[in-house]
């Protein structure tokens, strides 16, 4: 089985972390693809981050000619999820939903630790609208960017203080709320005494679960396939028409 | 007061229409303006299309010499809203939200008549962002796509079955859900004996308020500045940094 | 345009207050035309002044002869609005849900700040019934009463310390929760660095906007026209029986 | 024990049935003393009724001298009930939350049938109050004005045909939605085989309960007692001031 | 009247506590008999418990002989209540959603104060089953296990300091959430100087309510009678089959 | 990797069908247990059953000796999870969560189709306290017990009929709401193509992927440890006390 991941920023040396916690979630016989969008931001801190994300990674996936037979999707809380299960025959699984799910799983309430403030929202709306908002007690900023997620002792102690908080307004498992954050799991639940799920891992593993099952995303509906009309893909927007999408 | 507003999709005629009707909407004194995005689907229906919309009217909205008083997004159900909130220094106003403001004004509970039913929960979960879905008793696909609204006579008839379904439904008030029924509401209202309301005229009337007010965007907490960082914006995404964001 | 203006209580200087307010909020054009219950509370701080107001306005308003285009209700809180909507063929907006309407414009949550503790419930549930509850984040008294908002200085500071409590909590924009608060939405402002929005400017602007799209309250279902009965009005009950209804 | 019943509406001979209704629920020993209100609509269906029939017996309740040991407000929906939790010191019970709070304890969801369409949602909004509208699958309207409800025979059929419904919608309860309906809750029991409750013998109990347990209604926050202030009251509107509340 | 009251625990004392509890608040006439699971946890604090706790219940009112007018169920928060309802055709009330219902009635919002921290889960849970979850601000541990609670002054310091925390969030009407502290509610309720409720005399009056007006659990949906097939009952599981349901 | 299955039933042949079902479902590598309580119900249907049932899992897995890295408790709606979760140092995961969150994947809403309708409640009670609800247009009975599962053309036919009713109310995918309807979900969904989502697949792969992720259940707060005391459990309730929870 190949599962792509999707990094939700330009940022390269953070898709290769993102694609290394994913090898080490996935099982025996996994293969592991990790791509990075040609455009967009270098990290996403907010909706304009966000739909920028969205679009240039649905535009990575449009322009995709590998086969893979699932897509994870890296960006905790970041836009996009929904058009790509339109536009792939592959289940989709986005790494917020998917840690979401697994802390249902594992303790009555749940609480999300993530990098700014600002992206709190985001994540609380990502949340909603996956269904799996009810057992969240909070979405919490580490006041920590993206970018800054790299000086390991900041983000821990960070994320200490931010999961401590989320503990004491009742979360009994914690989420770590941005792809940059991955492999600090284990530590940070050490330190706190209760379960820390990293998204990536979730992610990949419910993927897994889905096609080991034969189970795909429903054309019934919302996410039917993608009507043929002309798009002009932002990639080469200076070409008059783009007809790919006609069949 | 000059108002900007923005066609979610590429599709010129469709710009001229809403154009028209904020015109027809807007204040004496009130200038109108409107922008076709340069790229991005020819008509928005579903999530794919929606993301792709939401980045294109963001880079239309990021190259923009021209100064104005407010924004107008004319896309209904269409992503972007808050990523325009976080860009710009004046008042943002979606349609989707305008004409679901309006609505709780004029009846205790409303329904939105649109154009597919893959777009209905796109709708929904727009209505649930901007907070104002708890009256709305249902979204209604009309079974006509975004490009079919030109044929004035299929659309009146379908809109007439959907709405007398919502009224059916506890709707006492009608919201027409896609910028492309501009002008229709009169009729509608008018046959089905009820309030009914174009986003669009809605939309302008509230931003003219926001700005009469002296009211803008928050700037604490979600839509705070875009942080400086390199963001490779679509349409020269083969150029290598785009610092325009950095100050 | 005439817009008709009715103070929740009987205390005249607030209704001087208060049109003096609408006036600044109104567009050129715009005639206010405020007017003071003939009985009920001096000031409305509950539920029994709530409902005695919500009476004393209606039978005001059932004995008027001047023509108006819209009804602005400016009692935060305080009951009434649905029966207005009943009783006039004009457009009738409380300056409770109007300040929420555009508060959820402005930011993606909103917090309230009012005069006691008391009143908390009593907007809540207003802002509940609007159906623009979802996205506030409390409603919190400022330990004032209503008629010791005349003392400038100390209402600054009580307002200022509520507020706080509020951005705390989560409000990215603030709504002043009282009548009687008008004029002091910039001040605030200016000190916490949010929006603050005075509901009668807010409820002023969202009537013209009807009016001037030709919007009325919807006659389908809830605020159906009054059934033709004997009803006792409360300024001449000791008369046998007012058949003004009967039409 | 002393029980005062208040009719929402000046309908003497409706009193009489409530009256009746509340003497064949009590218990041996309980007195019921049954009130009409001096002023009002002589039947509440919609807001303006109600808010009016919420200030008559407010009015009503402030000029009594006679004592009593807890009130029971019988008016299915209509407001008033808050204001008279401040206004006495002895337990309020209203007939809307009485019925639905019975209606809990013998099924996992209830429905409601009222009389007209225009009046369900002022008792959604009510249960809604009082807290217990989660369980309720629905109100609904059965076709006949509240006078109309001494046409047994029309009256009952109406209600089976609307009973029907609630039922289909998954009502395992049936609560009677207006304080006319006394008397016919055994009988549509009988015929729809599902317990039928009428609210003015639930709250006759339950006013009874509280009574005997010695429970008040809670002084502390939203039904502390009524401010000192002027309130110039509607029967006495003519005079100047009315200085009563000052204690 | 002929009241059974089943503890949920194993522990004679605490059935004695509550059988003078219950006779304390019911009605001359009404004769209390209680009861205790012949197995089970001595005390139940959790899901665990919990679930046991519901079959001996269960298990001890299949086997009981004696004729009775109503259950009531006193284990704070425990499961049982709906199988009950399902087994037996006389009214059913729990201790828990009682004492919320009467909360309702006498304050706009309620807390509850309970043993463990362990415990506020399953509460949370049985009063959102009930229905009337919707005005409940918390249910706070007080960090007494139910056997913990014979201390009394310990107990009573305890619930004072949860008691405040719940009133500083709103709660206006206590509710003691352990059958283990019925007797402490007036002396609370005069320390916090807030209404106090004690499900078991809450419980008890809303039974004998339900029997006096003849309303019983309906058997429409949820709660019909079980399905005559082979249960195997827990005290007899050695035997091979127990026919007994089969009718 | 060894995951227990257990039915919450006493029907043998239905534990051999889960059994069939969870190894067709597992990965390579990982080992089926299945169990079958030694009292309770022949089937579950209604909450008397399912008490039981919770109660009779629970005592078994309180008796086991073997070791095992999961537990998946296949019962569609009963109760006992929580339970579950305190006595355990394993992940627990049940069909009815199991199938909810992957149904969430799949589609923006799903539909549950089960046996009789006397057990939805009880399904929406479990999603609910799961977590997952929201999502979930309905849960509908097929009017089948579960006992006549065994008729495969009946069951595929009654399936069918309710599942179309589920997708016209909005399902994108179908949870097929039963243990004993393992098998059936190829043959439905080809049928209404549309996903479906059998539980105990589902449950097989979420347990997995805990396991492999080295997640455990929260001790912290819901699911701690059973407190060490005295329970009788049923099977030797006879003897006079079981200390075996004292450690």
């Amino acid at each position: 089985m190949r599962i792509l991941v999707t990094n939700c920023n330009t940022t390269e040396a953070m898709t290769k972390e993102i694609e290394a916690g994913a090898r080490a979630a996935a099982s025996p016989g996994t293969e592991i693809l990790a791509r990075t969008p040609l455009w967009g931001p270098e990290s996403a801190e907010g909706w304009l981050d966000s739909f920028l994300s969205a679009a240039a990674v649905l535009d990575l996936l449009h322009g995709l000619d590998e086969p893979f037979d699932a897509l994870v999707m890296a960006g905790f809380g970041e836009h996009g999820r929904e058009g790509a299960r339109e536009l792939l025959d592959v289940p989709v699984v986005d790494i917020t939903e998917a840690a979401a799910h697994l802390a249902c799983l594992l303790g009555r309430r749940y609480g999300v630790v993530t990098t700014l403030d600002r992206t709190c929202g985001l994540i609380e709306d990502s949340l909603h609208g996956a269904g799996v908002a009810q057992n969240c007690v909070g979405v919490l900023g580490a006041g920590l960017g993206v970018l800054e997620l790299s000086d390991d002792r900041r983000t821990e102690s960070a994320l200490l203080t931010a999961g401590r908080r989320a503990r004491d307004a009742g979360a009994e498992v914690l989420v770590l709320g941005c792809a940059g954050m991955t492999g600090l799991d284990r530590r940070i639940s050490a330190m706190l005494d209760i379960p820390v799920i990293d998204g990536v891992a979730a992610a990949v593993r419910l993927a897994e679960s889905l096609v080991a099952l034969d189970l795909k995303t429903s054309r019934a509906g919302s996410y039917a396939r993608p009507l043929p009309k002309t798009r002009l893909w932002p990639r080469n927007s200076s070409s008059t028409c783009d007809a790919h999408d006609r069949k």
